[in-house]
């Protein structure tokens, strides 16, 4: 069997590892565009954050040990141009500018995403950076060793541009991030976002929600991002303003498309051609409490996509399950963390949402080092389901949400989860963990 | 109605107080034989381990707050000596000596349960101490205070006996522990208790597993702790050889009792005799894995079981869920964890267990400060059910071992584990959580 993948990260080399173990016979084929393959995306604002790490730590297995050891045909600086799903081939241009032209027996398209790239006039020019992949890494990690960089103007405030706003001030920059839309974190109850907007404060990053942007320009040697009411001077911009799915190939294929352009794909991660598949940022997912499709671009979704895949060659009968839409990030000292729907989430899926917001600890009374953990639940006042939690701590809360992601999955009514058999010891928590006492505010609060 | 509570600690004042709050016309009478109520039981190593630290700041509520905020009638001093279940009425000795006698219309036995004392010779001197309640505690640091104490052995390696091990070693004494049968930790996988063992020897803290002790003798101003084979000479002895539930009142009164002679409770806390609850330390409850009948004394369980009968009283239907077998401590720098059901104790409960251990990372690949976090999943080779989970590293293992502990609740199989939607960021462990990672490699091996 042909196996052609398209695209070189999680998803694509989950796949084609996992399938030459599953059939050794089986002809791997991987086309990546760039040079890079398997790298820890996540780690590059940790990693931007230390001069003294090289970028290229981050790359957690060498394109020679997939061809060596794992005899997959990995192909770098090979982009792929067109599919022909009646052909069964894909055509392409390689690193030496030649056309070239694969046959495939199943194709999986694993693209992956990029970043959104805001239309501003000035977005392209120099000192204008975006962070996705590890060439984007390298690129802001010689900017900054190569210029004199005092300060970055980040556009967005998502958990990309918080977490390199904390790397950029971790490397004594000034730091201001800027959106067009008001609401630090919209998803958020206000009274945890404003947790979120202090910790930013603390560490002097400035916050201009609100403030569209309307042209980036050349100013000396830097640059001067201008909005309707201010102008940031800076060395340097980054656009984190969010991602969308490298879909084009398969739409220009005829591959249906699901929500935010991601392809559309089944449990067993097959497109609505069934000798095509897709996985990881480019695919879709089924979200398990919304009962919708949701497009979440996320390492462990794309891993779990790519070894799905694997197994389907293999004649396995594969259900990937769905997502409960768990994340977490760290933010200076704050751990933020959420799994499930959030309020407006929950009434566009269709529930009648009921939540509370506790302030609870993260150690037993009288423990030394407590601090305030933060808990948001959401219940459905209609069926008593757990709809999400949301949580924001200085400890304790980015592994603590993983309870409630598991009841999530579960089915549970908050009822339920008031009952769960929870650990505790001091150093760790009181002893009613603050997502049981969330959850029996939420039961009274329902009631 | 006539409410009368055995026992002022966890699970009685949990009752009398929410008993008060469901019918505010209710009499609410609670003995307590000692001086203390509400009182953070499980915080008493940490406090006896900084000597700047009163212990009386492990009371979590005033008994005066109970009787004047909440007018319930607490009468501390106050030891029942029977109960009279054809009468409804609990009679005993008052603090002054004098006999006195209440009728109830409800009764809850909150007694508790207390250290064994294990039958050696000499265990009575002065010097050979326990630790249970706020007077153990304020005994043990009084001594310290008023003693030069530079050694001391503990009788037992349970999680009591380890808290003070290190609670000891942080005051700068020796610390030997000492128990009869061998095994560290004779639940956990060898290549894990291994782990503790290290950190334990790590911070010269004596194991002597496998040695009885014959008797205990006076030896100049200390103590002398004699085996077959070797002696110690030490300042003080703490005996932490376990707990057994105080339930001997209950028997008398001709109460049914349950495993390790707790007091047998069904799903609303009512003992055999359904004008009777039990609740707290002394009362059995349902292992939702193993099917069986299991005798948990811990916090959590407490509360709820006194939140429980409160609402029976108002005549709500009140089913208190089971427990899996969720337990958490720290020793020094380690975190150890534990849900479910282990190998041996999975196979006494019929299963036929199958087992995996990996070793997986606290961050994600190449992110600083990372490190080893072990993972054993246990699960049933006939059904592919989730069995239990058993966690130790220096990070991340405590709030870790919640998400299973959910799965374990939901009944879910180790196939549906592998696919839970688990929280993702660098500072917080692996693309791949460790339980997950775990999960996988079970499944294979199961397969």
């Amino acid at each position: 069997m042909k196996f052609v993948v398209i695209g070189g990260d999680a998803a694509g080399m989950s796949a084609a590892s996992r399938a030459k173990r599953n059939l050794p016979d089986l002809e791997a084929t991987v086309l990546e565009k760039t040079t890079d393959v398997s790298f820890s995306a996540c780690g590059m604002p940790y990693n931007i954050a230390d001069p003294a790490r090289d970028i290229e730590d981050l790359v957690v297995r060498q394109a020679d040990v997939f061809r060596e050891k794992q005899g997959i045909n990995l192909l770098t600086g090979h982009r792929v141009e067109k599919i022909d799903p009646a052909g069964k081939s894909v055509t392409g241009v390689g690193p030496d500018g030649a056309a070239f032209s694969f046959a495939y027996d199943k194709l999986l398209i694993a693209t992956g995403a990029r970043p959104v790239v805001p239309e501003i006039p000035g977005i392209d020019l120099p000192g204008v950076m975006v962070l996705r992949n590890l060439k984007h890494g390298r690129r802001i990690k010689s900017f900054l060793k190569e210029h004199a960089v005092q300060k970055a103007v980040i556009l967005g405030m998502g958990s990309i541009a918080l977490e390199m706003a904390e790397s950029f001030r971790t490397l004594g920059m000034d730091v201001d991030m800027v959106k067009p839309r008001p609401g630090l974190i919209p998803w958020m109850d206000p009274s945890m976002s404003r947790v979120i907007q202090d910790e930013l404060e603390a560490h002097k990053v400035g916050i201009y929600d609100g403030h569209p942007v309307k042209s980036i320009e050349k100013s000396g040697a830097g640059l001067r991002v201008i909005c309707a009411d201010r102008t940031f001077e800076t060395d340097m911009v980054l656009a984190a303003a969010g991602v969308i799915p490298n879909s084009e190939l398969a739409e220009d294929a005829g591959l249906a498309l699901s929500v935010r352009k991601s392809i559309a794909v089944d449990p067993s991660m097959r497109t609505s051609n069934p000798e095509i598949f897709a996985a990881g940022d480019c695919a879709d997912s089924d979200h398990l409490v919304s009962g919708k499709k949701v497009w979440t671009p996320l390492a462990l979704r794309a891993n779990r996509g790519g070894w799905a895949v694997a197994d389907a060659l293999a004649g396995k009968d594969v259900r990937l399950e769905g997502v409960v839409g768990t994340a977490v990030f760290k933010l200076f000292g704050l751990e933020v963390a959420r799994t499930g729907l959030s309020v407006g989430e929950a009434r566009s899926a269709g529930f009648d949402p009921e939540a509370t917001v506790i302030k609870s600890r993260s150690r037993a009374h009288a423990h030394p080092g407590s601090t305030t953990i933060w808990v948001q639940i959401v219940g459905d006042k209609k069926s008593g389901r757990l709809l999400g939690v949301q949580m924001v701590g200085r400890e304790g809360a980015a592994h603590r949400i993983n309870a409630p992601a598991v009841a999530l999955h579960a089915g549970m009514s908050v009822d339920d989860y008031t009952q769960m058999d929870l650990a505790y010891a001091p150093p760790f928590g009181p002893a009613l963990d603050p997502t049981l006492a969330a959850s029996l505010q939420l039961v009274k609060a329902m009631s």
